[in-house]
């Protein structure tokens, strides 16, 4: 495949050159050969026939910046004053912030929004405990909390280098959903402490947004919060993945007309995504006994040796043929790859020893299980994780909206038919007459999608409470 | 004294009446006759003859805001449609969000800001754990840390009930410096699991800020927190206090030229801030031995009974006379009294019985150790915590500079030398030809001081790392 020009490698290169005819041409055309994409391009200052100007490109890496600059140097008279790199720029002093709803201008408003007002509103919430949803943040604030152990495909990096993905997170909930996430970066990997401190900090927040931990410690950390705290804990990585596969597949199927009960997944990949992907795949009426699970070891079947507790009980009720071997042999006349695993994991022979009409979810960041050029045309729907192919299956499509809903039903806890509903919520903003095998799911950007995912978990929540 | 009409208990009242001459006179009338301060009057509709306004008014509190609603329903054609509470309304939803500091706008700006191109930034701080500071929000966060047993005035009220009073702090860290600070209320109140908790959470924030922590929990939390963080750690009720208090204590000695280490000094509280302004004043060059602190049981000496460890360690070094007694016998020939604890503790024969030009500071909240009427005109200089009075005494002074100064800074803890030069930094705010007994302290509008005690600590930080 021909590299693509990123935004995540883009630059802004400062250069100062005598202000003649022609060479702002030379700039931009040595720029264009060297393979750079010229975004815009700014006058800084004129000054004593010298002009300064800021040129926004993108490479296709960091080599590749400093291959342009090299190019750029060799144009006479040229001088290169400063280059930024505009994705550490973007995030210096960080992406998120705290900010007033109400200024507090003079002493008039002091005495209001501290003290000695906020004393009779302290008061109001110590006599009526449930008045804190009300009168404070707690209501519209959830903490996004991990322990940087399973940080998006880079693994165990730690909660500092945690924290600038904690804090995209956060900017994804409030953009999309207007919820209050806030990045809490644990120094300890220890589900005890994981548990008492998530506790402890609780008083705070409405929900706990789980975030990249890694399995299985993660499926104990969010079983026992959940019993144990009274706002709802959601592991994003697992229920969000899951919701989003879901509502994929039920939009894929409608597509090649086939049931949910009747064909036949392999999912690849048995941690945090693989385990509820599966689990809601059988929820939402998938026949266990037709789903075959797969890591590194092969196939899941009941007695394998080293498997988590999580994977033993998916290997007792899945696999109901007992298949033992990769997931080379597993594929065979299935209907759905469920790829959350990692790169190449799938050949194009693969694809076409499944059954009619593939379905290939290959969802591995950044290289996919199965690249799709290679898996298409022999699969008839194809969906990545990535942005720059059709069919991006990203857990932003639900995480904001989700809690969105979840918070203001004032739900208690997350449960299956919460997640069935939002699923079907997805899948249903594309009219049958949208449909087709590059759009079975829709757009973060588009607008509708989270206020639909946010109705369907209330309506959940307050048929419950009915 | 007479009440005064409070903007913590102001309303909006909503009515609707007919739209003939003479009727809004009737209703501003009927307020001011029953004591209402009448604010802002706005016209919200005129439909079919009828007129509705919102009248916004101050009472002195809530019966006396039901007194006047009584009043107004007595004229005739009148229709009460909704009374807001002001303060309530202000804090419905919270009074502080998260929000971003850069659009994410279409599918480019979310691959810098998230995936792929964040996994840059988190490889960077991963390989340069020093770069967190750069690229994440943790140069510029802190988090206000309570287990909510010492609010206000109004002790255990417990972390729910704490939640707005952290907010309103969390709001003045940002208005008045910029600083984000996020509150983190605990629902335990061991000292061992809080600063573990603290640690353990410390990967998101630059510095701890403790709040309402009762005494003496607080000394061995911040004395543990300070030495296993490497993010400075600040209890406000104590230092922040201290500071303000000898920033003024500088200011009013000037006025009365007397020296700092020949005075006598009454300290009435030996709570957190009590402790905390006798350290202080020590440190800042005032003769322990002739320092007497008082609490509910009378003056700390040495030997006596039933004091934690650190009212002993003061006891030891205080008090040289060994003055055994009330405060009301400690405070003979005193030319200070700071009072740090309850109300009406001290009597106008306890002023009268000071050293010539006394200094009292009565910052008990809301009712001081003496009211001004009481104490004046036999004290020279008074001060209050109250805002109602001249020479308030408030931490907001220092605590947002303070901050915004370690930060900017990257102080990795607090000492005594900051502390000193952030007090300086407050009373040199008041030129010696403004400087008079009812202006000895700078008001928390002003907006130099938060600047200049930035600067103050900036100094000091700069100093010790050359």
């Amino acid at each position: 495949m021909k590299p693509r020009q990123a935004p995540t490698f883009s630059a802004t290169i400062r250069i100062e050159y005598p202000n003649v005819v022609g060479m702002l041409g030379k700039i931009t055309s040595a720029v264009g050969e060297a393979g750079g994409d010229i975004g815009s391009v700014y006058i800084v200052s004129i000054n004593n026939n010298l002009i300064t100007r800021d040129i926004n490109l993108s490479a296709y890496d960091i080599d590749h910046i400093h291959q342009i600059i090299k190019e750029l140097k060799k144009i006479p008279g040229i001088n290169i004053k400063h280059v930024t790199d505009r994705t550490f720029a973007v995030h210096s002093g960080g992406k998120i912030e705290i900010s007033l709803r109400y200024p507090a201008e003079n002493s008039d408003d002091l005495a209001i929004v501290y003290t000695p007002g906020v004393a009779r509103v302290a008061m109001d919430i110590y006599e009526h405990p449930k008045h804190v949803f009300n009168y404070t943040m707690k209501g519209n604030t959830i903490a996004i909390v991990t322990d940087g152990t399973a940080v998006l495909g880079l693994g165990d990096v730690g909660p500092a280098a945690a924290l600038p993905i904690m804090e995209g997170k956060a900017m994804l909930f409030k953009q999309f959903a207007g919820v209050n996430a806030f990045p809490i970066c644990l120094g300890t990997k220890k589900p005890d402490e994981i548990v008492k401190i998530v506790k402890e900090i609780s008083p705070t927040f409405g929900g706990i947004n789980l975030e990249d931990i890694a399995a299985p410690r993660c499926f104990e950390i969010e079983e026992r919060l959940s019993e144990e705290l009274d706002i709802p804990v959601f592991h994003d990585d697992q229920h969000g993945t899951a919701i989003v596969v879901l509502a994929a597949l039920y939009n894929a199927l409608r597509i090649v007309k086939k049931e949910l009960g009747r064909i036949k997944i392999v999912v690849s990949g048995a941690g945090a995504a693989g385990i509820a992907c599966t689990k809601l795949l059988i929820a939402a009426g998938a026949d266990p006994e037709r789903i075959i699970l797969c890591d590194r070891g092969g196939s899941l079947y009941k007695g394998r040796e080293g498997m988590n507790r999580y994977q033993s009980q998916l290997a007792a009720i899945t696999n109901s043929e007992g298949i033992k071997g990769s997931v080379h042999d597993a594929i065979l006349k299935a209907d759905v790859f469920i790829g959350v695993s990692g790169p190449n994991v799938l050949t194009r022979k693969d694809v076409i020893n499944m059954a009619k009409d593939p379905i290939v979810f290959a969802l591995a960041n950044p290289t996919p299980e199965i690249m799709p050029e290679e898996a298409l045309p022999y699969a008839k729907i194809m969906a990545t994780g990535r942005s720059d192919y059709p069919n991006q299956i990203n857990n932003v499509l639900c995480f904001p909206g989700f809690f969105r809903g979840l918070l203001d039903s004032q739900a208690r806890c997350v449960n299956d038919e919460m997640k069935l509903a939002a699923a079907r919520a997805i899948a249903d903003l594309i009219k049958p007459t949208e449909l087709n095998e590059e759009y079975i799911i829709p757009s973060p950007f588009d607008s509708r999608i989270h206020q639909a995912l946010a109705q369907a978990v209330q309506d959940v929540v307050r048929k419950r409470k009915q």
